[in-house]
């Protein structure tokens, strides 16, 4: 979403079969609010299909990547490291000191207060994660200490790093956009204009339950 | 989490088997996220039961229902609807008009500026919801106008309605803690006094990915 800066998510474990739903959604709301990349362990496939399929049709830039070596992914990565867990530090407490980390404090560099920009790894377990991916991230956080959901912890983690401003986003090389409104469920072709389309493409439900 | 008002999420429609886990997810998060109550298909007790257990070892008050009624809900609750789906009002046009209608506006009306109270039932979609649903609504909301996650979407709706008050909640009749830590899992009894437990619990993962 920002040019200087790359944020990836890792998704860290993936048992096909019962995972598949969590791992589509978490790779769908990474792309949903702000990232601009996911990595997915390389037996997650048919999630990574449906992530694509979405890009696809909505837009992007977003890319979906399947890779063996999880570790090491963490392990080198040259940027910062956040982990998401509930044993971590709150995110009330530290979502500050991680957007200086990584160059989103600032109003964009345009007031030369913000920190130099540098790539942001999100790690979200699955399955347990091992003891060296809490000893090598940045910051171990937590959306409450409470046990929830890896996708809720994913989705205000990125809302806050962005402080909303993942809402506003535009997407390039859509085929199709939804039509935000009060009652109503209009799908337009996305190059179309606006005005008087309300009878376009609305037998069409992309809601992701009906993707897997 | 607020006296004068209830917030109730309800997940409409369940598939057993498929759903089960994101049900679940559904239930955990409003509970972690300030919910006080969720209500799910009565098709769906083993997610319900997941969300009674967690809330026995961690805390409440949370109250979890199974209900056959689900339009009948919708229709007769005496408050303020908002359905969450990708077709609705973006989430950041419409939230300051949600909180104002349950009275969540001002400082918890110690300046006397905030609205009445008003209870909220939030509706959650998992297989497709009638268009009955989209004309109860007071708020039809979409948190981004794409397809994720009905559980992302939740997360961010409740973190943006509470405006993070949320995370600040206290537990009552816990068995167990979470200890916010930089690098650590420390679980500790409810009870017990913070200093010099380092040593507690810690072989315990209470994931929700471990839970069903």
């Amino acid at each position: 979403m920002h040019d200087a800066r790359e944020v990836v998510v890792l998704r860290y474990g993936h048992r096909p079969g019962r995972d598949d739903r969590m791992t589509t959604h978490v790779g769908l709301t990474a792309r949903a609010l702000g990232a601009d990349r996911v990595i997915f362990p390389d037996n997650a496939g048919q999630s990574a299909e449906t992530v694509r399929d979405i890009t696809d049709r909505f837009g992007g830039p977003f890319a979906v990547e399947l890779r063996e070596d999880q570790k090491a992914i963490v392990r080198d990565f040259e940027g910062i490291v956040v982990h998401l867990t509930m044993y971590g530090e709150r995110v009330q407490d530290v979502e500050e000191e991680v957007r200086e980390a990584v160059g989103l404090d600032g109003s964009d560099g345009t007031d030369g207060e913000a920190s130099t920009p540098r790539d942001l790894l999100v790690v979200v377990g699955g399955e347990k994660v091992p003891w060296a991916l809490y000893e090598r991230a940045d910051f171990n956080v937590g959306v409450t200490n409470q046990p929830h959901s890896e996708v809720a912890g994913l989705a205000v983690f990125l809302d806050r790093l962005f402080e909303g401003a993942e809402l506003d986003r535009e997407w390039e090389n859509a085929d199709r956009r939804v039509l935000p409104e009060a009652t109503g469920k209009t799908v337009v072709d996305a190059g179309e204009e606006v005005a008087g389309d309300d009878d376009a493409g609305t037998g069409d439900d992309p809601a992701p339950a009906d993707r897997d």
